[in-house]
C-alpha cells in the first residue's frame, strides 16, 4: 500500500508546516527506496476539506473532522495525547502514534542548564544586567555540580536525558521509577515507595515522570517537606507536576533553596502568579523541549511508520 | 623546619579569612602527621605589625610591607600574580606561589552554563520573568549542544575544564594551544597560527588562555570577523581578552549571534558600557571561578607546600 500524508496546519504551533512537509518529501538522493515507494503524496492540510484523500495526518491539535475523514492513522507531534478521544478513534479503527522519545537531548540540556544557572548563579547575574550592577557572588553562594547529588524522578526518555547529563557533569545520580531495573548513568534506581529517602538526600530533584505515568503528583507536599533546605526542585513534567501551593510555601519559608519550573497546573502561568516575582524561581514557558530540529525528529518518526505501514509491520510509538 | 603561616586579611575579598585559617589548622583527626609537625602556627594578619613572626603569607592583595618582613614565601590565592613586584621579591629571596589549577571545575561549569543558556534560551526566559511574559521561543531559536562544534582557545586548567564539559554534553571539541600535543576531550589541537580556521568552524568559541600566556589578544578583530554569524563568543580570560570595540561592532552588525563575558578590559565594567543593555550579551562579574569551596582548594595547596618546605622539596605552583 501507498500512503498520502497530510501535515495539519496546527503543527504551526511548534514549527512551520512547510518545513515538515519538505522533510517528508522523498526527493533526497539518500532517501530509502522503500520510503519513496511507500509515500504517494505529502501535503499541508489547512481546512477540513483538504483532509479528503489523506490516509495519515501529522498534527498538533485534535479536531472532530478527523473522525469523519478517510484517515487510518494520526500522528501527534507531541508526546502527550490526552486531547485525543481514544474511544472514538478506536471505534473507527484509526491508529494513533505519538512523538515520545525525541526530547531526551533537549530536555536533558535544559535541566542541566537549570542546575548550572543555580550553581554558578547565572540567573542572578542576568537579573543584575538591567541594573548595570557589577557584583561578585557572596563567598559561599556559588558552587559546582561536580560531587553534588541529583535525584531524577521518572526515568523515561526525559529522565534518562537528564541523568546522562548530570552524570557527565560529575554529579552523583539516583533515580525513582516504577520498575527498579538498572539505568545507565544512574547509581541507584528506587521504586516510588522509596521516593521520600531518595529526594531527602538530593541537592537537585528533577521531576520528569512520563506523561502516561500513573504517578501524577508523585512529588507532593510530603516529598517537598522531606527535601533539603539547600535543595532545588526542577520540574519539566506534566505527569509529576507538584502542588503549586505546597511548592510556594516551601520556597517562602526556606524549606527549599529554589525551583526551576517549566510546567504548571495552569498554563500559561497567570500574570498574577507569585512565581514570576521570586528571585529563586526560574520560570520557562513549557519550552524545555524547544528545538529547531524538532520537525526533523518528527519527520524521522513519520517516515519510519510510512515504511512500516507499507511493509505490514507494526507502527512504532503506537498509542492506539 | 617549622612554618608559621599568616592569612592576610585581604583574602576577605574572596572568602572570610577565618575559614581559611580553620582549614589550615592541623587539628583534624585525619591530618597528615608530617603536616602537623611542619606547621608551628597559623594566624590571621590584619596589620603590618602582625606580619612579624610569619614565615609564610597567604594573600589576595600585595602590600610593600611584605618586603620588609620576615616572610620567605608568599602564596597568592589567585592564579594571576601581575600585581606582585617580581624583581623586589627575588632580590629579597621571597618565594611566590600561586593558585593555578584549582578553577577548572568552576570555570568549566560556568562556560557550560553559558552555552546551555544560549542554546536553551534560558537567558531570554529569565528576561521575561519581570514582565510576567509566557512565551514559547520561535521555532528555530532553541537548539541543543549535542552535535555542535566548540573551539576552546587556551588549554590550561580552565580550557581543559571547558573542553571536558563540552565533550561530555555531546559537542565536537577542538582547541588552540601553543604546543599542539593531544589533550583529553579535544579532537584536534591547533597552534595559534591555525586559530583563524579553528574559530571559523565553531558555533561556540571559548577564550581561556592562561594569564601567563604571551598570546594576549589572541582573539582579536580578525578572529571575530572570521567567526560564523550564528556563533557565540565566551570569554573568561584576562589573557585572551578581546578588543571590546571590535566585539561591540561584531555584535551590533550581526557578525556574531552573542557573547558571554566574564572579563573586560576595564573592571568593574563601567555603568555606561553598552554591553549591559544587549539582550544577546551575558555579563557576569569576573565570577566564572566563584566557588564556596575556593578556600578549601587554596588550603590544600598551602598545606602541601608547608609539608614540602619542611621536607626540603621544591614548592608546587612556584612562580618565583
Amino acid at each position: 500500500m501507498s500512503t498520502t500524508v497530510g501535515v495539519h496546519g496546527s503543527v504551526g504551533e511548534l514549527f512551520p508546516p512547510a518545513v515538515l512537509r519538505d522533510a517528508l518529501d522523498p526527493s533526497g538522493e539518500g532517501d530509502d527506496p522503500a520510503y519513496k515507494r511507500a509515500l504517494s503524496d505529502v501535503r499541508v492540510v489547512e481546512t477540513a476539506d483538504e483532509l479528503a484523500g489523506c490516509d495519515a495526518l501529522v498534527t498538533f491539535a485534535y479536531d472532530d473532522s478527523f473522525l469523519t475523514s478517510d484517515l487510518s492513522w494520526i500522528h501527534s507531534i507531541q508526546a502527550g495525547v490526552d486531547r485525543f478521544p481514544f474511544e472514538e478513534l478506536e471505534r473507527r479503527g484509526i491508529s494513533l502514534t505519538n512523538s515520545t522519545g525525541i526530547h531526551g537531548d533537549a530536555v536533558g540540556e535544559t535541566v542541566a542548564g537549570y542546575m548550572l544557572e543555580f550553581a554558578r548563579r547565572l540567573h542572578r547575574h542576568r537579573d543584575r544586567e538591567p541594573r548595570r550592577e557589577w557584583r561578585y557572588p557572596d563567598w559561599d553562594e556559588a558552587f559546582t555540580l561536580s560531587g553534588e547529588s541529583v535525584c531524577v524522578v521518572g526515568l523515561g526518555t526525559l529522565g534518562r536525558g537528564i541523568a546522562a547529563r548530570a552524570d557527565a557533569l560529575g554529579a552523583d545520580v539516583v533515580g525513582v521509577r516504577r520498575t527498579p531495573t538498572p539505568v545507565e548513568h544512574v547509581r541507584t534506581v528506587h521504586t516510588p515507595d522509596g521516593i521520600h529517602d531518595a529526594v531527602a538526600d538530593a541537592r537537585f530533584v528533577a521531576v520528569a515522570t512520563p506523561l502516561t505515568d500513573r504517578t501524577r503528583g508523585l512529588v507532593g507536599a510530603d516529598e517537598l517537606a522531606a527535601m533539603r533546605e539547600d535543595a532545588y526542585l526542577l520540574n519539566v513534567s506534566r505527569g509529576g507536576v507538584v502542588d503549586d501551593a505546597a511548592l510556594l510555601d516551601a520556597l517562602r519559608d526556606g524549606g527549599l533553596a529554589g525551583a526551576a519550573l517549566d510546567v504548571f497546573e495552569t498554563e500559561p502561568l497567570p500574570e498574577g502568579s507569585p512565581f514570576w516575582d521570586m528571585e529563586n524561581v526560574i520560570v520557562t514557558s513549557h519550552a524545555a523541549a524547544a528545538n529547531r530540529d524538532y520537525y526533523r525528529r518528527v519527520a524521522a518518526l513519520v517516515r519510519e511508520n510510512v515504511r512500516r505501514l507499507a511493509a505490514g509491520e507494526p507502527l512504532a510509538n503506537r498509542v492506539l
